[in-house]
């Protein structure tokens, strides 16, 4: 069994999504608890402006979640930039027990699995669960130097400037997570780094088959069934393959990087990616519906794709990746 | 209270370590499990060498622990190349859960605490932890091209090329991991990329101060307190403090990073660092102390400098972290 059915779901008692001026502007705007419109937070490199916006996530959920400074008991985060900066320098003033993760685009499902999985275990009563991406400190990361003006191929997806944070508890009001099921690294051969959604697909499949069949629980069975971030390219793979396994994900499936931006105005192509974008969709967007009472059950797979830039030129193909949470509310 | 007792200490019951031709040559060459004189793993690039070594350590250690390819339930691992592309490549043929992680040097420790604490909690019954370093691949992301033949401040240390893994396991025989202590980030204001002892000392000590303070155990309760890779500069400066502070880590404490080479030979100035010089000291070395008697309660406490060659470009001191796990003998 690869699925895990925590004993003692932890309670989602705060959350916050910081996001930049592309996020605010997209369909999801006005959920975010806070952005800035030059993209830097105040800093003076782009990397320090992804770690600042770890820190504020972390510091409205606690806010949000009415905890002072004695919390949370340990934070577990990641990022995508190189040696996880963005979450050691965002995350050091807090000066608290430090879980450094590494799942590329699936990291916010990482780590709120793993702090779900300890506050369960009774290790810890709050936790942070944090990530974040940053387009710019991506952008000179993994592609070229934003002044070079590259161009974008179609199946491209865009890098949120975001940070999600949860703050996870034993005990209070609100969602919890129930169940978590750890993703395999599925390697299904793209070489493609323009190609993140069918890089990812699979892997997605390999978690969401794995959650069906082991449960017996089908897709009609969940409000909203979220993977993060596949893009349309990614989506329409998996769709259609879990159709021809048999398991019809529905009018109730979505992917948070289809959400975030309105790809017919925004310039966003296969829609969003990058850490940050399934934490602020979800930290931000769907943790309000379910305050709102819109939504009860969700299945959120995150996917993150496993290659660098250098492997990708040594002509590696793309390993992927998909961890998930079930995020269910108070009254289950 | 920072430190965590394991209600259910899990057993190691495999551990195997893999290291390259100066390794092999150095002081614990004896205890290694398998060696490459080339370096090369028999793959084209460095960083495929170093996914080699961690697939070689587990299946090595799988093999020592009697076990077979339906084991182990989960991986948990990481290393040192942008976006841990070691782990990902090195452990996706194993088709397991996996659990990525970031902890720098402290990986090691990191990745036995949180295995250690997902078994002890119930939720799987074996899991690898795995890290790794290689000197060429470590060289030219972190420092200098091979090739150009930089020279090397008496500071240095030298990044071991070595893997580890160990399996553990909620019953068998051998050492078990009682007790763990996560590390909080600790930043000393050092920004010397060829100092990371003195960067990473001052994480060691918070967390053996705590560790210390919380138990009320002396450092002469245990046969052997091991930080890793602090290195002569980091260790030095590591058992002054602490002195000062009224704690006297005393003759039974050493650390990885100057038990792996013979510095006076070796050209290897401070001593060893890497995700894999800690891993193979621990996996190779201190392990078959404990299967030959001669070690019953180890302290090990890896330290991680957490930045990245952009951020110590950018200006940013080097924040650190040092991972704390109790190793005791079977009858304990």
């Amino acid at each position: 069994m690869r699925v895990i059915t925590l004993p003692h779901p932890p309670v989602i008692v705060g959350h916050a999504a910081v996001v930049g001026k592309k996020e605010r502007e997209g369909p999801l705007g006005a959920d975010f608890d806070l952005h800035d419109e030059t993209d830097t937070f105040g800093m003076n490199t782009w990397e320090r402006s992804e770690s600042e916006m770890q820190r504020l996530a972390v510091n409205l959920a606690l806010a949000k979640a009415g905890l002072g400074e004695a919390h949370p008991d340990a934070i577990f985060a990641g990022d995508l930039l190189n040696q996880c900066i963005g979450s050691a320098y965002g995350l050091e003033s807090f000066h608290k027990p430090f879980f450094g993760l590494y799942g590329a685009c699936s990291t916010f499902a990482l780590s709120t699995m793993l702090a779900s999985m300890a506050i369960s275990a009774g290790y810890f009563k709050t936790c942070a669960a944090v990530s974040s991406s940053h387009f710019c400190s991506a952008e000179k990361q993994f592609r070229f130097p934003l002044e070079y003006g590259g161009q974008r191929a179609p199946t491209a997806q865009w890098t949120a400037t975001a940070a999600g944070a949860l703050i996870l508890a034993d005990q209070g009001d609100g969602p919890r997570i129930t169940e978590v099921l750890p993703g395999r690294i599925v390697d299904g051969g793209i070489k493609d780094m323009s190609n993140m959604g069918a890089a990812m697909a699979p892997a997605a499949i390999d978690t969401l088959r794995a959650y069906f069949e082991e449960t017996e629980r089908r897709p009609s069975d969940f409000d909203l069934i979220l993977t993060g971030d596949l893009g349309r390219e990614g989506m329409s793979i998996t769709t259609e393959l879990m159709r021809e396994m048999g398991i019809d994900l529905g009018d109730g499936y979505n992917d948070c990087g289809m959400m975030l931006y309105d790809s017919s105005k925004q310039d966003t192509h296969c829609g969003g990616s990058g850490c940050g974008c399934s934490a602020c969709v979800v930290s931000g967007h769907v943790l309000r519906r379910f305050a709102a009472g819109e939504l009860h059950d969700v299945l959120f797979a995150a996917t993150g794709a496993l290659m660098s830039p250098d492997s990708v030129k040594q002509g590696s193909s793309i390993p992927a990746i998909a961890h998930l949470v079930r995020i269910q509310s108070g009254n289950h």
